[in-house]
């Protein structure tokens, strides 16, 4: 395809990320025009075949897919609020850092100026937008997704979680979720470490090769818990309780607050408790998902 | 070297790790005996050319390295006790699953039979014992880790943390916690997720993915909590509570119970509160190691 049949795109906010998205875009032949509010920022992109734009209005007049990787949902009012009328007809993919409720808020304001609305999260760094290691969670409009498909993934992989506009976040947080409690547990095994003698840095290429190890076994994990199904497992409530429990007297005779694997130790607690110690660890699940969820 | 030159090695303990165990030993072509309470289970590996023993007595008899991947503290004592006499100018490498007080006492115990001890931590799966994916932690006799470091990395690449004969279990419960932690994350999100329709097999790949950038994170991290070293990172503790607030908020929302966030929420806020909004997310270390172990 040459350049001149590629999707002219927008990119409002030439942040880290924002500067990365559209060098991918200029990169991949699509007419580009670039926005940020200090306009040298977009001195390297211009350099490098992008359109600087003067005004948010001009930057959207350009083309029907504007992609914005503003700061928040606040940066986004701000710079597009004032341009309202020029987004009927244009697709706006928000990549702000926005709770599920923004996103929805936003949503609605679009859909009032007459623009379909994409929310996006983005799992990246700037170094791997572009590239296999980076994916972006999007929600919103179904049919924007489909229509722009092959320009999202001009940024990374595109996963699709339903028309909630709010979705996309939810997913995000959960994905999250899962990035916290891992470097919680470090820092907590870091602390515990401390009075041995042996410093972050050497425990943290040994706990990343079992992180690693353990990103391998989320499928296992999350086969057993989307079935309810816990028999047979190698690694038993059981035997983990035993090991958390250890974990948990290791923090307190060390003077490490021991509330980080206190979560945890209770669910184990509990499963034993009621019957269940022989099941799989991933069982603790049936504690935490919501009670209505999976009902008959 | 040709197999008559190599140490002889007895494996105490056949099951699914021992096995693993003694076929590398096997197939690196150490004369191996083998003894499992259950003697049928030494079957295949005599196939390959393993010998035998009937008794732990006999087994130790065979050379001078004993390495016991055995269930627990208690199957060492019930195993090894009885033939405490054939410990004598024996190494001891203890690999079940211990307390750092058992590992501890166990050590004393050898030595108060003439043998010298080390306490293995093993931190692979059967399919992972030979490879680089899998590692062992050590400690107790320096010695014994020096003499013997060949052989111990026929089973995996072999780390030492020191005389202490617990220090490996503190070291191995060091590494399981962030594992944990990762895993308790994975199975909250989830459950977050299980009212907006998505099954915890959808989640996986992408927490997956997550995860594995997180590891590679870890050495950062550390660095930073190593040198007490906060400031000028790019995820601050202020973004990082927002989107843990959200998380914490969303648990709720959801009907799932919200406290695996709950201490990560709280180390941040006292962060924030304390003035350290802008400092890198990292600094959560100075609320969690212990006060006296890296003072002036």
């Amino acid at each position: 395809m040459s350049e001149r049949e590629r999707t002219p795109v927008t990119v409002l906010g030439l942040g880290r990320m924002g500067t990365a998205i559209a060098a991918a875009f200029v990169a991949a032949g699509h007419p580009t025009t670039v926005w940020n509010r200090t306009a040298a920022r977009a001195d390297a992109l211009v350099a490098q075949g992008a359109v600087r734009a003067r005004t948010v209005a001009e930057a959207m007049a350009a083309g029907p897919l504007v992609v914005a990787p503003l700061l928040d949902a606040r940066s986004v009012q701000e710079a597009v609020g004032p341009a309202a009328s020029a987004l009927r007809g244009r697709t706006l993919v928000n990549l702000a850092n926005c709770t599920p409720a923004q996103a929805r808020e936003l949503a609605a304001w679009a859909a009032g100026h007459g623009a379909a609305y994409l929310d996006g999260a983005m799992m990246a760094l700037p170094s791997t937008v572009a590239t296999e290691e980076g994916f972006f969670l999007y929600s919103g409009s179904r049919r924007a997704f489909d229509t722009y498909l092959p320009e999202l993934e001009v940024m990374a992989p595109a996963h699709y979680f339903g028309t909630d506009p709010g979705a996309a976040e939810v997913h995000d947080l959960a994905v999250l979720g899962t990035g916290y409690a891992a470097l919680t547990g470090f820092l907590h095994s870091a602390a515990l470490l401390a009075r041995a003698g042996t410093p972050p840095e050497t425990l943290a290429p040994l706990a990343a090769r079992w992180l690693t190890g353990m990103a391998a076994f989320l499928p296992e994990l999350a086969r057993e818990a989307g079935a309810g199904a816990y028999a047979g497992g190698v690694s038993t409530v059981d035997l983990n309780r035993a090991a958390v429990h250890a974990l948990v007297a290791l923090s307190e005779e060390n003077g490490v607050p021991p509330d980080v694997h206190g979560p945890l130790k209770a669910l184990l607690d509990r499963r034993a408790a009621e019957g269940f110690g022989e099941d799989s660890f991933s069982s603790v699940f049936e504690l935490l998902r919501p009670r209505d969820a999976r009902e008959p």
